[in-house]
């Protein structure tokens, strides 16, 4: 029903993640009415981010230069690297502060049903960082689901002969929340996993 | 945590409604891998729309043109025009393929809440449309809810008097609800149904 420039600006709109119709009808009524300038900034931002922004060179994780914050950082351990799906879990895992080391963006998970296999990671470039000898533990922070778990295993049979230790993240009750609405799986695990007080 | 572009895209998508801080970063990450033509079209879109959309000088619907699409169309009948709050609401009901006449875009609903007068719609805009005596109805497609009621409820008033038959949208709204939102179909009986008000 929607024709011309604010047809196509819905149509564009819907094609982002999470935006129905409805949604980018919204958004773009908003976009009408709001200040000039704040449009044109989302629209510079849009366009400077996808100019500017390309993948560090060591660790693959988002970055406007050649390496990226967290390995330009010499206070970061070089011996401990953490492994994770993608650039959003390195934000969330420096929100915890609990992690020093250096990280490696695999760039997502085996999942075959997705048609993404070990070639389409960046795991290779993983086993290439290990070469020289220098990192001696290898966290394998990938997500707690079915392709993550996957890809978990995957990278543990890969790494364990190179004689670096590998961890996986804990898993069990999500801290806040309440043990009656923990599933099964989540429970057991956190049974399995429980530490000994005393 | 995050910096930068991407830090500033981040902020500047989670202003959009609709849209909170886990939105705007997968959408954020979806335009870093996205193809870089698609992302330049959005880009445009946005500022595009901004630029070249204004509103209809006779109904303020959003138009490229000093008179939109609607009211430049000579079969519409003049005899009718159908008040609504928004845009949107007249992009649903020509969906419905059931009204002939012409709109008047009344630009929100009285909200004392909101601190939303009558003066601050298109009210007098309205009036004056109806000076010459040609539009013989006016049917008020407000929402309806509490706004939109009250809003019909002060038009009616002004209206009877200048000799026009004013009519409401029939039930089968679902009270309480957004009539941008309502399917085709309860919107064309909606249409069909209504009642006069006098």
């Amino acid at each position: 029903m929607y024709e011309g420039v604010i047809g196509s600006l819905i149509e564009r709109l819907g094609k982002l993640p999470g935006i129905g119709p409805k949604s980018a009808q919204r958004i773009a009524f908003w976009i009408l009415e709001a200040e000039k300038q704040d449009i044109d900034d989302l629209a510079n931002s849009i366009v400077e981010a996808k100019q500017k922004i390309r993948f560090c060179n060591v660790c693959f994780n988002v970055s406007e230069e050649d390496l990226c914050r967290i390995c330009r950082d010499p206070r970061r351990d070089l011996k401990i690297i953490c492994a994770v799906e993608e650039s959003k879990d390195v934000i969330a895992i420096e929100r915890t502060r609990e992690f020093k080391g250096r990280y490696h963006v695999l760039g997502g998970a085996i999942s075959p049903i997705d048609g993404v296999g070990p070639d389409d990671l960046r795991i290779k470039e993983l086993l290439k960082r290990l070469a020289d000898g220098v990192v001696v533990e290898v966290i394998v922070a990938t997500d707690p689901n079915l392709e993550g778990e996957a890809t978990a295993t995957y990278l543990t049979r890969l790494l364990l002969p190179m004689g670096v230790s590998v961890s996986r993240l804990a898993s069990g009750l999500p801290v806040g929340g309440d043990l009656e609405y923990a599933d099964e799986v989540t429970l057991g695990r956190a049974f399995e996993g429980r530490r000994r007080i005393q």
